[in-house]
């Protein structure tokens, strides 16, 4: 362990390892960012949202993507029928972009982007729309999750096999180093982990495990670690256990920072751990509803207390259904009221030197640098990607079994579930007219597009995609053209193929 | 300061000064007490309310009185009207107190009564109850709060002179030492301090000086410290400032720890600092009432994280109203979520250790210390009553101004106000039917009881009043006999007169 234990003199934030925070001074200085994660139907039904979030005073954006867009299908595919703008807002081309941030600058906000195996699309679209709103690349804030590992560990919505996924990842961290500087070109994501069901420890250990997969790629790609690294950003849950996750986070930062000196020998500026956190989604209950308000205000305390640099407090209805205006409301004011009313904000790292919280700290750690020698005597975390599923699935099978056995307690579930009326499902909401809606959109893009120039750019994607070359230009290309993300994507399945899980090839 | 510094090693809980907690494992041990303060109405009605909490898991009972059972005036009073039954429930005779506890065993629950001028009254109205549901005293438990210092500086239900109240006080104290041997005789109470604007220093300062006066009074009289010592309890706020509230907790156990041992060489047992708490009211809005709930959870996890032996957590709606069933069992949920879900019961006084906050526990001892030492230059509490009063009405004001001028922020009220719609009133319960009820339930008991032996009890109170003798046994007399709170009262201010606040005589 390379920080400070109780008795040490107190490490200040903003000092390697950073196990009191990134910056000095932390939230003295800065709050965290308050980014609430949104996204739903149309593209101008999101676009009001986000407006009404930035009039409440939310600090920053974040974009949630319906499912066919994460994979890479158009709202017209099949395969979308049912899916268009349920999970988030469905974005077929850079129009249905510029219709998302109609009136917000995006020379002034920071917009983070939950997209993965077609972030490099929906990077190019958000690109070529600050150029038609006249904002220039360089002054561009924000984040791609990009995280394409995690995907095949946990989250799913992965589309091509491991190696050209990663390569593609590369290319947008080789993009945006020259082109966006401001931009975090990747947020590598403990959350779907943790949401999986995975320990703390496991949190950390393999999101490190997949940070340095990515850290290897890009320097191997001749990228300098001092480079990139300082725009690398991390993703983590704020669970249940109000003092582990505290620690989790202390350990976290030490872990990181450690290991790229010791690797890298990178930078101070190189070794910061940055991190967006989400309160648990799973921590959630359909029973009982506003015990939620309860829960998400405990999580997002633990978040600001380990020195999160944003966070997303989940809206207490979201076991239910998507947010109302209303829980969004007071998933932000819960942020707000940490921030303003229990004077946290003022105290960088207050729980260092506690006995609890220190051990707690090195606990995490130790385990955590254990699953990370596992991953790495398997040759790293692309070649292990189904042992990380297969342990997750491990822990979250003991933790179900603790919860059957009641030796997890969760209110109004398994204790205190008392008198309750059964939670009432809220009524579905009716996306088959949004699905209507999109298709006549996407209908009319397509009619009223020059077709040649889409298809000299599908077929530069393609050529490029077979060679070693940064496949962004080509994509910004076609993005420009107004080719769609089903267009883009399907272009690469051609050269690349899909990944199938190890499974047996018996199941065709 | 006689605590552990960081770098000594850890303190255990349960081990003087009693820092980190009055008892050794302290949650893993056992929870802390779930007692929500409830009473409006009829004895029924609260009587229902409390069968109700009990069902949901509350673990103790907390009871409200209405304003005019405070001052020691029947329901049927001139100055009653209007205020029956509206701030807690109606209690005129024993029959009252009996329907409060109908079908509740009080033999095996702990019950906390918020009373203080006419503590010795309703104490014998409880004792006489439990003695007519076959409960015997010495196994009783509760608490009653019985702390008319803090009457005088802040909450303002007295009713005698300021030497004869302390005499009723210690008259409780001896004769639940003899009577009643698990029953707290005070809850030393710097809540209402606090709510009327104090800071945490001063809650500290003040409250333990108010303790310190009911210890010498009780010295005084030939009691032991070490026999009434272990019974005398404490109730403080939690208030808005997440890590200070917490130090304060610890510095509060610390402090009073050192002061008994020091003053009275009193034992280990004697010298713990138990404690009540109440997430702070005046920290609540009335605007964006959901908020409050945010609000309750995180002072609540103060106050755990600070030790406190029993909780109140309150109704996100109280800024409006009563608590309803629903926002009641909400207020509960939290502290259960807390208990069960957090992990935090796990590990005792888990900011020990932690430089922030052990420096904030040394702040708060030293500033309470001088306010005690301020105090005690005046001759005690008993004769610093006026002082007190007028040093928390200049922080106050202080705090006011600084709200004014935006420096204190408070979401909902001068940050974030964004476009709510005005909260809406609730419509007024009805009191007229509660007095109404209430007073046709006196006039039955006052028709049916034998007048001679009630008039004989009141004699017995005021010749006993002109004596040193303990005034308890001839009111538990009265109590059976079905004597009023207010025919009480007055037997007593017929001897000693009432309070006027240090006016100038020419306000008569």
């Amino acid at each position: 362990m390379t920080g400070n234990s109780p008795g040490d003199a107190p490490l200040d934030p903003g000092v390697f390892p950073y196990t009191a925070g990134v910056y000095p001074g932390m939230y003295r200085k800065k709050l965290w960012t308050m980014r609430q994660y949104a996204g739903f139907g149309s593209a101008s039904e999101t676009n009001a949202r986000f407006r009404y979030l930035l009039e409440s005073g939310q600090t920053g954006l974040s974009v949630a993507f319906d499912l066919p867009t994460q994979m890479g299908l158009d709202s017209d595919a099949d395969l979308a029928l049912g899916e268009v703008g349920r999970v988030g807002v469905a974005i077929d081309t850079v129009e249905d972009m510029i219709r998302l941030f109609r009136a917000i600058p995006l020379d002034q906000v920071s917009t983070s982007m939950t997209i993965n195996a077609t972030a490099p699309v929906l990077l190019a679209f958000y690109l070529a729309a600050a150029r038609e709103q006249g904002a220039s690349w360089p002054v561009l804030r924000g984040t791609i999750q990009n995280d394409v590992l995690k995907e095949f560990v946990a989250r799913g919505t992965y589309i091509y096999p491991v190696e050209p996924s990663l390569r593609y990842v590369t290319d947008v961290f080789d993009f945006c180093r020259r082109e966006v500087p401001r931009w975090n070109p990747v947020s590598i994501s403990g959350y779907h982990m943790r949401e999986a069901g995975s320990t703390a420890a496991q949190e950390v250990g393999f999101t490190l495990a997949n940070g340095l997969e990515y850290v290897n790629r890009a320097v191997s790609r001749g990228m300098a670690v001092d480079e990139f690294g300082p725009r690398l950003s991390f993703f983590f849950s704020a669970d249940r256990d109000f003092l582990e996750e505290t620690a989790k986070f202390r350990a976290a930062r030490r872990m990181w920072a450690t290991l790229l000196r010791e690797r890298y020998g990178a930078s101070d500026k190189a070794c910061r751990l940055r991190f967006h956190t989400q309160t648990a989604g799973s921590a959630l209950t359909a029973q009982q509803p506003l015990n939620n308000v309860v829960r998400v205000a405990l999580q997002a305390m633990s978040a600001v207390l380990g020195g999160t640099q944003s966070l997303h407090t989940n809206g207490y209805d979201e076991a239910l259904a998507l947010p109302t205006e209303s829980s969004a409301r007071l998933a932000l004011r819960t942020q707000q009221i940490i921030a303003s009313e229990t004077g946290v904000a003022d105290w960088p790292d207050p729980f260092q030197g506690s006995y609890v919280v220190e051990a707690l700290t090195d606990r995490v750690e130790e385990e955590a640098r254990a699953c990370l020698a596992t991953v790495e005597s398997l040759g790293g975390a692309s070649r292990a990607v189904e042992y990380m599923r297969a342990e997750i699935h491990e822990t979250s099978y003991r933790f179900q079994l603790s919860v059957e056995r009641g030796e997890t307690e969760t209110v109004g579930v398994n204790v205190h579930s008392g008198d309750e009326s059964p939670p009432t499902a809220p009524a579905p909401d009716d996306y088959a007219a949004v699905e209507a809606t999109q298709r006549d959109r996407l209908a009319s893009v397509k009619a009223t597009r020059a077709n040649p120039a889409v298809d000299r750019s599908l077929n530069e994607i393609r050529r490029t995609a077979e060679t070693d070359d940064n496949l962004m230009p080509a994509v910004i290309e076609a993005a420009q053209a107004r080719a769609t993300v089903g267009e883009i994507s399907h272009a690469l399945r051609d050269v690349w193929g899909v990944y199938r899980p190890g499974q047996p090839a018996s199941t065709a």
